[in-house]
């Protein structure tokens, strides 16, 4: 079977045409954010929302639990869904629901998004203490039931003492390297480093803010970018992550960002000029467009070999790797 | 593999002691109840707890969801612990509840218990107005994720239409046959010919309340009991469903009878003189016991073949049958 093309993080509002063009595009996994700022009884609201799709839509996409269900995805033509958590308020205060969580499908959580959060600091906060008490036992609890911790939206230092602590390989699913586009919410080399030495993935990001010129970003300088994180950290370290809130309005990056934490107008990472999602560049505005990188990345003398794994092989094995309980392993 | 030993009703004050009688009488499998009147986040509290077990003891106990995993069980010298709710209370008034708790493990849910629930008539209702608008559409949905309708506590018309309504075969996991001991819980001819003709089960209970001379019952009553619905209803349709309470404080049965529903005390199947949990029968006392069960019936002559259909066998061919989702199927 020919490696999979896999979408490590999008947040859209979705659609049944969403999901037809996952299929026109080609996309065989997807890991969606179903939860931001909300607690956890507001994300079985969530969920159930996704089970009103998966139930709609049965030929199109289905819930992924394992690397398993992306061979499943490819074999049925069809597209997995992963759930993933931006910010820790699902599990509120209480530890051992991060294995509910697991066991309703959560495959992904950040251990804080932007603000400093009860496991972390995010990437937004002035002082940055590392990775608290109560964040150690998570990660180990996040280790022991395949829920794997991605810091796109943390501090360096949680970031670093996360890849510390964490025995089981992380991910930043949606960041550039800050090398390239010295964006805050990008990563430094030190990150990098750090992250791909220990097992680690990196998604490429899409999202303007992300991109060097923004969103008059070309796919060259993009894909120039991705053969250097290549050459620096390994070909094998590095996917797709493309942070993409198609057909959002507004409200949704305002609710993003502010959540219910803040009084006043929390802009993040957008401007008095952009408040509000930046136009996605033109080579990459849904999911059909999957097939730009991967002609980009062969415009510049990539192997096949190394396209696929950067377009989904890297992922997939990346998921096999980090879903199941550890008693199972 | 012989067939395993199934059994589909117990809810004790759980303990490593319980575990180990479970291992110690060869118990593959146990249907567990997580739930009264809880709702949904207080039932998620429950799969918590349990959560801890399974954590904690895991070379005596796991979480059970499938047919397969009562096998696994015979594998690996452990039993299979199955999720059921004795009333819908979990659901609240929310039908995607259903799934997401399919989600969790559950795999029965008692339609009612006692009362007049939002889908359907508890037995100790004066009037049953058969299943609801919502209860019509709840057992569809139970129908299609693969949670089993069990109607051990609900009243013999709305009893009768479930068995009508629902196109998977339902369950009544604990109560016997009234013309056997004619107690309010148990159930009539006409519901058992009803159940077991559209490939439903009956549990028999060994709760005192439910049997011919209560706590003085003996075990060669209790046989010739099973023996003659074998021979009325088929041996195919019937199985231990034993409604064990073991080492719960009577505050526990007070909890079951009245929830929070109540404001007078409800004594359910008790009385003034026996207010609390009765005294199990001297053969049947906890786990350890389902070999007098299964002597009890061999000396009645019973085949070895259908003293295994009793003891597991139908369980795990009904487990294999009504666990899966619909489209799975």
């Amino acid at each position: 079977m020919t490696a999979p093309v896999i979408d490590c993080l999008q947040y859209a509002n979705w659609s049944e045409e969403i999901f037809r063009q996952m299929r026109a595009g080609g996309v065989h996994a997807v890991h969606v954010t179903i939860t931001y700022h909300e607690n956890f009884r507001e994300t079985v609201h969530n969920i159930e929302r996704w089970n009103c799709w998966f139930e709609r839509y049965p030929h199109l996409i289905f819930l992924g639990r394992t690397g398993d269900d992306v061979r499943l995805a490819q074999k049925t033509n069809r597209t997995a869904v992963f759930f993933g958590a931006q910010n820790p308020s699902v599990i509120e205060d209480d530890i051992r629901l991060v294995e509910i969580c697991h066991m309703l499908g959560l495959r992904f959580m950040q251990l804080s998004y932007n603000n400093q959060s009860l496991l972390a600091a995010g990437c937004y906060e002035n002082n940055d203490p590392g990775i608290t008490r109560m964040g150690r036992q998570v990660i180990r609890e996040m280790n022991r039931v395949g829920l794997v911790v991605d810091m796109s939206h943390s501090g360096d230092r949680s970031t670093l003492e996360a890849i510390e602590i964490s025995e089981r390989p992380i991910a930043i699913t949606h960041a550039n390297p800050s090398w390239w586009h010295p964006a805050l919410r990008n990563k430094s080399h030190q990150v990098l480093k750090a992250l791909t030495d220990s097992g680690g993935m990196l998604g490429f990001s899409l999202y303007p803010h992300h991109l060097k010129h923004g969103s008059k970003c070309t796919a060259e300088s993009f894909c120039e970018m991705v053969l250097e994180t290549a050459e620096r950290y390994g070909v094998d370290r590095i996917g797709i992550g493309s942070d993409l809130c198609q057909d959002q309005p507004d409200s949704i990056v305002t609710w993003m960002r502010n959540g219910r934490w803040s009084k006043e107008l929390d802009l993040g990472e957008g401007s008095t000029t952009v408040p509000g999602f930046p136009d996605q560049p033109p080579w990459f505005k849904d999911n059909r467009d999957f097939d730009n990188i991967a002609d980009g990345l062969r415009a510049k003398s990539m192997s096949e070999h190394d396209v696929a794994l950067i377009m989904g092989g890297n992922w997939l094995r990346f998921y096999d790797e980090s879903f199941s309980p550890r008693a199972a392993l």
